[in-house]
């Protein structure tokens, strides 16, 4: 069980290297940008724990849309800083994923962190349900 | 009193047009997008109630940067879609800020809701207070 | 017709605000953004001529790709400029279409140049040709 | 002379994932975004080359602005493709360089190539000239 492993658990790391589109001219990370990290870092996850999202979309017609998304900045990122982005599955339902992500420099600072909330909505954007097999390995990455 | 000004308060609207390049391969506004628009609000709330941002940070050297932020999505914004972002401000310190949010489509839908949190900071990112003549001009827009 | 207008001529002008989103550590907007503008600018320049490019898309599956796109940078547009970008039809063919821009500060001072042309796709990525009526109205549109 | 060094010749490859942010209603990349991995090919080639474009910032105050960029699209990126930029310096004089980008998709599909013409300017933003250690490394890096 991934639930006995707490140092190697359900948490995918992905590293990332600051462009230099991301800042803005205080010189730091534009704000909106660390939701776009969380979104590599979503992408790194579903990828390592076998959830294709692409599959997702294009065999089964299933959109994980955002509701909620948060951030709390603790310290700027700077262009060119090496990121590792830790991302973790926080709760699955039938049609709802809550996902964590703690942003660091790559020398142990905590940049940010913050949470995307999500419903699962078909083509017409009506809520739907995971299909069977898309739950059960989303379920088995469940941070304990 | 702008408080006793319940409809023409200290609400101030601005409009945007929705971009090409703030849709995703979903057809709809990308997520992050939205605390862009905050942003855009944020600028037009401080032109219209007087605060200079640019003479801030140009004169001042102090930065409002982003503590926290979240969005609540309620309803998708597509391209081409006409968009109002109503921003007020809904607390101020000597050191920091709150603002708020609430995106409408210009029919009248409630896209979105979210908050930011800003603390001044000086050039060397330490926390400072704001110059007063900021600070009154802030004070007399806040919210009720 | 419009092509006896030489002044007041088939360009569009259309006009934004610098976003904080827009600038780099450079403290000007960065070098990419100009694309975008030239987008804004676009579709403005489709509405004002009556040339529905939402109709396009979602009524003939007809996708107006880029294929080549350029910038000359002449001065650097700085947080909250007015910006003002003139757009033209350079020409219009079955398939293509060239649009050219000029990025203005609102008081006088040139931007950016810049071109973009485009070819006709459907859904599936394959070259198409313009329905008539689409045609017709983008013929009209054509700088002398 | 690097020209003797076919293999670890002076074109630097550097390789991303392709961001759902990225992506537009179409379904591929919007096409500002080939700038922006243009300019992550160009951080990977300073990097790799030997040239720190942030010590040139911080510690000689000089900015490489971009002068022209252009780019010609061949064949669509998409969500979740992997994608190689092959950056090549061009050229370099005294106050100017100018860089060649090849993209392709990680199983050889040729995507877009562009270039960027740059100019040195200080932090007033007028005409300067490359520190001489920066510019022999430069010049020790351009592509035959």
């Amino acid at each position: 069980m991934k639930n006995n492993q707490p140092i190697n658990g359900p948490v995918v790391e992905t590293r990332l290297r600051v462009r230099y589109a991301e800042t803005d001219q205080m010189g730091v990370v534009y704000y909106a940008n660390y939701y776009i990290w969380m979104e590599v870092g979503r992408t790194a996850f579903c990828h390592e724990r076998g959830f294709s999202y692409r599959d997702l979309e294009l065999n089964h017609g299933g959109y994980l849309v955002v509701a909620e998304s948060s951030c709390r900045y603790k310290a700027p990122a700077r262009y060119d800083d090496e990121v590792i982005v830790r991302t973790s599955l926080q709760s699955v339902q039938r049609r709802t994923a809550r996902f964590g992500y703690q942003i660091y420099r790559v020398d142990g600072l905590l940049l940010a962190e913050g949470e995307t909330f999500h419903v699962l909505v078909d083509r017409a954007g009506r809520p739907t349900t995971f299909p069977v097999e898309h739950l059960e390995v989303l379920k088995g990455s469940v941070s304990a």
